[in-house]
């Protein structure tokens, strides 16, 4: 059934239907949700609020015939929960504001509705309001998400010190890589296709219902000793220019360390490129970047050590400049966007 | 100079620098703005949150050559400001998404920011965070706020009883009126041209500023008689029905009583138009709708005494349907959109 013949306010019905019977938040109440001026909510007196706002446009950022509804339902989430996270805070509300040609299918926004509230579940929040509107042409998708942390717990980009140890968790470059596998055409939408290439999956998982780190986050804002946090979205090139900027600092990043999963390997042999490129330039890893004091880093291996996500030190903080040693050991610039065909594909998110 | 010229940082960067210096918020802190992951505020404990997210889509909501880019700004937090006014709550941050086609001129972004900057002043609160991305055609902006309200004081949609009366602030249809003249073309936006039309100028400004009506909500808020109340953006022919539908009543509106701007009467008269059917069906009006027992009407009077703006009973709470009266006594159904134009235009923004 096409969009236009259920009309809006039939469309919000069918959402909010969808999303009731999330997950209470622990940190904060939702007392009143979808269907007012506005929605209303209760924030514990210990804790401060965050919150975010991303955007993803149709053609942009996600293509229809690569990205399901329901993945991109998850997605349009998940970037802001990544946000939250990276705050070290947890989320607690959603607002969903979604703009729709006439022409939309209402099962592709309920398909859509359902993998945004798998995600609300996950993380533990719950989708509270929203817009619908009407576009002339493309999807737009904006979600903006509060989130709450404890008073003075709150993990900034703002505090790194020179000396201190540069951090990523899990592997980078996935996502790229998937996305890259897509453009080249090796692998299409249809499932059958996929499983012909079983070794890429975990790329195309990577690319389209991507896993924010809130555990590892959450646990590092309790343990203390973290200097500075951010999530990888625009890839770590450009990621780290914001850390750096934001602290006053310089950063060096070495190649050869770079956390590479073997999938991105492959892929990148299949198609003749050097993965850690995807590490460095390809964006929407959702991964959490740290810093920490080198007298830390044996606390955090034991803070992380029940989780199941690696880390890795991929460089530390210098006096300044933004600086990456190469595999054969020579020291260049490292310059943000490698890539140009993600640069204008991809736009760009910034932080809150 | 073109958008692509300077890239998303570089836009950021002056957008940051444009919304800086905002009126701190009385009722909770924004203690991080622009340039982490998200924003950081702090909220008083003996408030709740309220939070909200608009969208207006270029072609849709606004076109470029009607509405110029202060005008824009002004309006794409107006509207929001609206919706945590009709909660009886206080702004507190806004929060800024928007999608640029690569052609938008830098100029035209920095005049929108000093616009919404201007409202955020206006209105008390700051721009705290946000959000810019590529789109491939049209610009679409969402803009989400988040307010307080001294707890168990904030109006809702749901507490009007039987018997209530059905109460507007200001002149209903103003906005409408100030489309209706664009779209038939005898005015256009050039200031030359609109000042040979000197009588039709308050119309242009309710669409293009329009005024969210917060200290008279503020006050209704902290009299507490009010049963219900929301603000009037889809034009009071639909309005009134989620009112009564959130309520679990019914309706009646009396078309004699429409509080009516000279302006939009000659307006009307001018097109054609009873004006009339601008504030059933126009939308845009950003009035309040609220309702009130009988009893405490006069006490309402004394409360908005000192306001400038007044305020006109235009019909009552019954138990079922939605009826307006028409001007010769005849009793019928009221229906939502009677404009087919303002319905496929305008889209149509629900509550939070």
């Amino acid at each position: 059934m096409r969009l236009d013949a259920i009309g809006e306010f039939g469309l919000i019905d069918r959402i909010a239907a969808l999303v009731t019977g999330g997950t209470t938040p622990q940190a904060g109440q939702v007392t009143l949700g979808i269907g007012d001026d506005a929605a209303l909510l209760e924030i514990s007196p210990d804790r401060s609020l965050v919150s975010t706002i991303d955007t993803l446009v149709e053609e942009v950022h996600f293509r229809r015939d690569w990205t399901g509804p329901e993945d991109l339902g998850w997605k349009a989430l998940a970037v802001n929960v990544s946000d939250v996270a990276a705050m070290g805070a947890e989320p607690l509300a959603a607002f969903l504001s979604l703009a729709l040609p006439g022409e939309i299918e209402v099962e592709w926004v309920e398909a859509f509705t359902h993998g945004m509230a798998d995600c609300a579940r996950e993380y533990g929040c719950v989708i509270a309001g929203g817009d619908t509107v009407r576009s002339p042409k493309y999807v737009v998708i904006t979600v903006s998400l509060l989130g709450t942390v404890e008073r003075g717990r709150a993990l900034l980009r703002s505090g790194a010190r020179v000396g201190d140890l540069l951090c990523v968790t899990g592997t980078l470059g996935d996502s790229a890589a998937g996305l890259a596998l897509l453009m080249a055409g090796d692998l299409e939408i249809a499932p059958s296709k996929e499983a012909a290439r079983p070794e890429f999956a975990s790329l195309l998982t990577a690319h389209r219902r991507p896993r924010p780190r809130l555990q590892v986050a959450r646990r590092l804002a309790t343990f203390g000793a973290i200097t500075a946090m951010m999530d990888l979205s625009d890839g770590l090139a450009s990621d780290v220019r914001h850390l750096a900027a934001r602290s006053g600092v310089g950063v060096r990043v070495r190649r050869a360390d770079l956390p590479l999963s073997e999938a991105a390997r492959a892929a990148g042999a299949a198609l003749g490129i050097d993965p850690a490129d995807w590490a460095l330039h390809g964006g929407e890893d959702y991964e959490l970047l740290f810093t920490v004091a080198p007298s830390a880093l044996d606390s955090v291996r034991v803070q992380l050590l029940s989780s199941d996500l690696p880390f890795t030190v991929v460089g530390e903080i210098v006096e300044d400049g933004i600086w990456l040693v190469e595999a054969d050991g020579l020291q260049v610039t490292l310059k943000p966007g490698g890539f140009a065909h993600f640069r204008s594909t991809e736009g760009g998110s910034s932080g809150a």
